[in-house]
């Protein structure tokens, strides 16, 4: 692996390590680097990019590369977990814990709400889509009271599908089906692999939603030590999948994971897909949150030869939360999804589509993604600074490379539970660990939404949470 | 039953029905009955509702009453069904053989679609509600950006709650759960009291999307005779709840039924929820055309004591099949429904339904309504005209108080099936009766959309399939 860029690459890591660069400063320029080093454009260009990957450059629009804060140095990551005993759990219950959670969460007047993995609507291209969509009801009012059309709206399956091609999925349009939200994609998922009394591998811990959609299709699940820098355990999915213990499905969310914030690396991602591809395998791809690191991520879907993946997708993250647009390439599973979908709930509404269409095929969308990244960067930064600041020492923290979320590990002893509820009484929210599997293995991680921007107010309230700890 | 009212009914219908009063004619007003027989308001009022509801007068805006056409003479009713063994059917392939029609309709290019139970773009407020979002979108872009809120838009539930009083259902706005239309409304219902395996009881012939949810849930069902005037076979419906096959919910479309037409007279939809009241048995009721007919329908959750009633419900077909606004009251099932919709999809987004609530909270609304079902009274009649003119005798129709639909039995030996294939060939679209069922019982029979005005084209068409016949 020792290639050019490589070893460019550690050289500037060295002297930003050794404070030869330092944070803020102006990283030499694309152009400096090829003449310094005698290296091509993609080269220098790769070097960068690694720096960047790494967390030790930023870029800024129109100025080039930055030396970013080595922030991680501050707090260690959360711990990898330790494995446990593989053991199908019927999911009675957690669906009930969940709600509870939510539901207190929902009687409190809450002032300050950090359980939230969004942002706030002010990040979005409200106008522009609404402006869009206003054009659109003078031009064809009738779009309201016309039936909808099978599985979406067919330019907005053109445009979603020239998308996957850029992140290396080749789909024709009329694969995509489109649902309502990332949510019904999943339980779509899951319910055409699946029957009720199946076994699935999930993620431990893994998204409180997918717990709850296995719970209500009465289906067991595997949960498998996941790390917080690589994700999926393949070493465990590998024994999981040789017991005698038929899995019918593994789902995953291989790009930022909630609540981790991991990404596989490329070549782990590889492997996934060829291991359940050689145990016959349905691999269900939870991709949300896909397009919020600096670079996209390749999706598993990318590797997929035998229809064997199932990607699920969403931009209620990405570019619209009112609009809960999500979509889905099901693989050889394609025809019995659909037919699942009509039965579900038909055809989505065409209005947002054809708006979110004409969104996603113009420049305006890079340009709004690549500045939710960043702005989103910039909050995770801050939101770190303060939980080093004010929370106990013995806190770790695990600073993705995009997204949304903070996953916390605090002091031992300390409980997810009880600052959720402690909490709750000053008006502020956040999502306890608990929620993020059956067990209690958890209760020690508090997960953080940084939609908000960071301001006195959240200042103050990160403060208060570390006192509570 | 022999009331006043009832009385100076059956003079009159005497009268038209010996040609003293003819097709066309006007009626007496109200104010000339009230001096003729001597009688209040009331009286003269519920005559002539009376003989409206038996299809004898229309009311025409601002002019009173006409005497109609007796068409049912012409073409006799479709035939009672005939009863038969009770036994509960698993559902596998019923899904397959509607998906395998709704397929071949799609694959050939369809001319005239006459398969569809919607009323065409015009025929809805598309301008009223396309200037209302428009609005929306001006003042409050941000709509599209906002997270959406607990189970639906807080002015949609009110509105809906306020409408659904008026119909005799006494429901908060926070017992109303709004969903991506009536068919996911159906699915939460049936799995929130069944498990799969289980059985439950529909009408025979009955909607074929229920009868595709059934089969994608693993249920199974008891096909119970419904009669084309009366609906349900409550007398079946008491043996079958007496047998020892356990049936988790009674699943019926009361008013203007799908594909039938028929309407149960309130005082069986009385004994109907007191029935299922007494075995402790979930009755789910689709009341999807429940506001289509002359008068709006009372629902069977209006006689709902225990909260065993689940009422399902859209406004998909009545205001804007573009926007799939469903929503349902689930009784005592409501914290489980809501815990099941978040699961399975969220909540819908809030743009659309607020133009909605303020829609159908405006005289608007009623305006809208009343002139769509003297259009589509209009268009059956035209429709029936037709079948009668051109299609053979021993063709029977069922010629439904209000709605979208004719429901054909074919002359002995004629065959619904062969009658869609002919008529595909030929670019015209009709739903098969197998559709309806799981056995061959409704080979015979065919349903016709009405949506469509009646024109030249129409015409051509209705005499095609008569030759087809």
């Amino acid at each position: 692996m020792s290639t050019l860029y490589h070893r460019i690459a550690e050289h500037y890591r060295g002297a930003i390590q050794a404070g030869a660069l330092r944070s803020g400063d102006r990283f030499p320029s694309v152009r400096e680097l090829m003449r310094r080093h005698e290296v091509s454009l993609s080269t220098a260009l790769q070097a960068c990019r690694r720096l960047e990957d790494d967390g030790l450059l930023e870029a800024r629009a129109r100025s080039g590369y930055f030396v970013r804060h080595p922030r991680r140095a501050a707090l260690p990551p959360a711990s990898e977990a330790a494995p446990r005993a593989i053991d199908a759990a019927a999911y009675v219950g957690i669906s009930e814990h969940i709600s509870g959670i939510l539901a207190r969460g929902q009687r409190h007047a809450v002032e300050l709400n950090l359980a939230l993995a969004v942002a706030p609507p002010a990040m979005y291209p409200a106008e522009a889509l609404a402006r869009a969509m206003q054009r659109r009801l003078r031009l064809a009012p009738q779009v309201l009271t016309t039936m909808t059309r099978r599985h979406g709206h067919p330019l907005l399956r053109a445009a979603l599908a020239r998308r996957a091609l850029e992140r290396g999925v080749a789909a024709a349009p009329e694969q995509i089906v489109v649902t309502q939200g990332c949510t019904e994609a999943m339980n779509l998922a899951l319910r055409v692999v699946t029957q009720p009394g199946d076994t699935v591998a999930v993620e431990s811990p893994t998204f409180y939603g997918l717990l709850q959609i296995v719970e209500a299709l009465g289906l067991r699940a595997i949960e498998l030590p996941t790390s917080p820098k690589t994700g999926l355990s393949l070493e465990a999915l590998a024994f999981a999948l040789d017991q005698r213990t038929a899995i019918r499905a593994v789902v995953v969310q291989p790009t930022l994971h909630n609540p981790l914030g991991c990404t596989m690396p490329d070549e782990r991602k590889a492997e996934l897909v060829a291991l359940c591809a050689a145990h016959g395998v349905a691999l269900i791809e939870d991709d949300i949150y896909g397009e919020m690191t600096a670079q996209p991520a390749r999706p598993l879907k990318a590797w997929d030869q035998d229809g064997g993946v199932i990607h699920c997708n969403s931009l209620n993250k990405l570019l619209a939360p009112g609009l809960r647009l999500g979509w889905m390439l099901a693989g050889r599973w394609q025809a019995r999804v659909e037919m699942l979908k009509y039965t579900q709930s038909r055809f989505p509404e065409e209005l947002p589509q054809s708006v979110v269409a004409e969104y996603v095929d113009s420049p305006a969308y890079d340009r709004h993604r690549r500045r939710l990244a960043e702005q989103l960067r910039v909050h995770r930064d801050a939101y770190a600074d303060l939980v080093a600041a004010h929370f106990p020492s013995g806190t770790r923290v695990t600073l993705p490379d995009g997204g949304l979320l903070l996953w916390l590990q605090l002091p031992d002893g300390a409980s997810g539970d009880r600052l959720f509820a402690a909490a709750l009484e000053r008006g502020i929210k956040i999502a306890p660990g608990s929620m993020f599997s059956t067990g209690a293995r958890f209760d020690g991680f508090v997960r953080l939404g940084v939609g908000r921007p960071p301001d006195d107010t959240l200042a103050a309230a990160l403060r208060t949470l570390g006192t509570l700890v």
